[in-house]
C-alpha cells in the first residue's frame, strides 16, 4: 500500500521534532486532514513568519519583535541587575513569577562538551563585553542557568570570566533548594543537602 | 513582557492538535526558532499541500493520491472481501501486518451519541450503497471498528443494515482477545471473557 507521499513528507516533519515519535506524527498529520484547508494555511503561515518576523535583541539576545527588545528599552527595568539564563523560554518562566524587575541575557545554550558545545558556541562573550562597558558599582548579575551539570559548570565558567575581568563584581547563583508544593520524601539527595546548606533565618 | 506575536501565534496552533499542551506548544515553538529556515519552509509547504494533493477514494473513502487509490485498482486484492475501519490510520496498521489480501472501507469516524456523530456524518450510507452494487454470493464484510463502545455500536449498526438489504451476506468482525505479547494478569474482565468465549482447537 502506497501512503500518499505530502502523508509521509508531513509525518516526517512532525517526526523532527523534539518529543515527537512515529506514532504520534502519524497521529498529528492524519488530525489535520479532518481540519479547514484555512487552518492549515495559518498554521504554515505562523511557521513561515517564525524568524521573519523574529530578531535577536543586540543588547540581550532575547527573541523579540524589535532590536533591543521591549525589555531592554524598558525605563522601568533596572540595567544594574542583568539575570543570566539559558534559553528564551527561561524569560518567559520567571517573567510570569512578576517579581524580577532587572533585565537578561539569554546564552541560547550551556557549555556541554558531551555535544561540542563550548563557550564559544553560546552568547558568553556577549556577555562579557556587555558587562565591561558597564559601570559595574552597583551591578549585579545572576546566574540562572539550570541546576543541571551543564547548567552548573556554565554558571562556574561564566563566574569566573567575570571575576577575571572585574573581581568586584556582584556574581549571584539562584537558591537551590525543595520547591514549592513539592515533598521532601521524594526529594533526592543533593537538592536536600542543598536545601540544608541554603537554610535560612525563620 | 511582551512575547514576540509570531511566537504566540505559532504556539496556539500547536496547541490545536490532538494531545499537545500549552508547555508542549512552548517547547515546540522555541525548539524552531534553531530550525534553519529552509526546513520551516519544508514543514509550511507540506501543511499547504496536505490536502491539495489528497483525495478520498470515491470508492473505499480512503485517503489516497489518485481517485480510485491504489488498493481498489490492484488487480491482485481480492474485491470480494471488504474490510470496515473507523480511520485510515487503521488500514495503515493493518497493511503492515502483511496478511490482509482485500479491500477496505474507511467510515472516518464511528457512532457516538454524545457527540451528535449519527450514521449520517460517517461514510456508512456509501458502504451499503457499495454492497448493494455489487454480487453478494462470495462478498464479506469484515466490520474491524475498534472494540470500544463507539465502534460495537457502529459494528452492529451497521451489521443491521447490511443484513437488512441482504440477508444471506456473510458479515464477520474481527476477533478479540488477549493481544499477543501482553500478560494475562493484567488484561481486564472483558477481554478474558471475550477471549474464553473466542478460544480456539489447539
Amino acid at each position: 500500500m502506497q501512503i500518499p507521499k505530502v502523508i509521509e513528507r508531513l509525518i516526517e516533519s512532525f517526526e523532527k521534532l523534539p518529543g515527537i515519535g512515529p506514532k504520534t506524527a502519524q497521529r498529528l498529520t492524519f488530525y489535520l486532514l479532518h481540519v479547514p484547508e484555512e487552518e492549515l494555511a495559518v498554521f504554515a503561515t505562523n511557521l513561515i513568519s517564525l524568524k521573519k518576523e523574529t530578531v535577536l535583541c543586540s543588547v540581550c539576545k532575547n527573541v523579540a519583535e524589535t532590536d533591543p527588545c521591549s525589555i531592554c528599552i524598558d525605563p522601568g527595568r533596572d540595567k544594574n541587575m542583568i539575570m543570566v539564563v539559558e534559553q528564551p523560554l527561561d524569560t518567559l518562566a520567571i517573567e510570569k513569577s512578576g517579581k524580577y524587575k532587572g533585565v537578561y541575557h539569554v546564552l541560547h545554550g550551556a557549555i556541554n562538551p558531551l555535544e561540542n558545545i563550548g563557550p564559544e558556541e553560546i552568547f558568553v562573550n556577549e556577555l562579557l563585553k556587555r558587562v565591561k562597558n558597564m559601570d559595574t558599582e552597583s551591578l549585579e548579575i545572576i546566574l540562572a542557568t539550570n541546576p543541571t551539570m551543564e547548567g552548573e559548570a556554565t554558571a562556574m565558567y561564566i563566574s569566573k570570566q567575570l571575576k577575571s575581568q572585574n573581581a568586584n563584581l556582584k556574581v549571584t547563583r539562584l537558591g537551590v533548594g525543595i520547591p514549592t508544593g513539592a515533598d521532601i520524601e521524594y526529594a533526592d539527595e543533593t537538592t536536600i543537602n542543598q536545601a540544608i546548606e541554603g537554610r535560612r533565618e525563620f
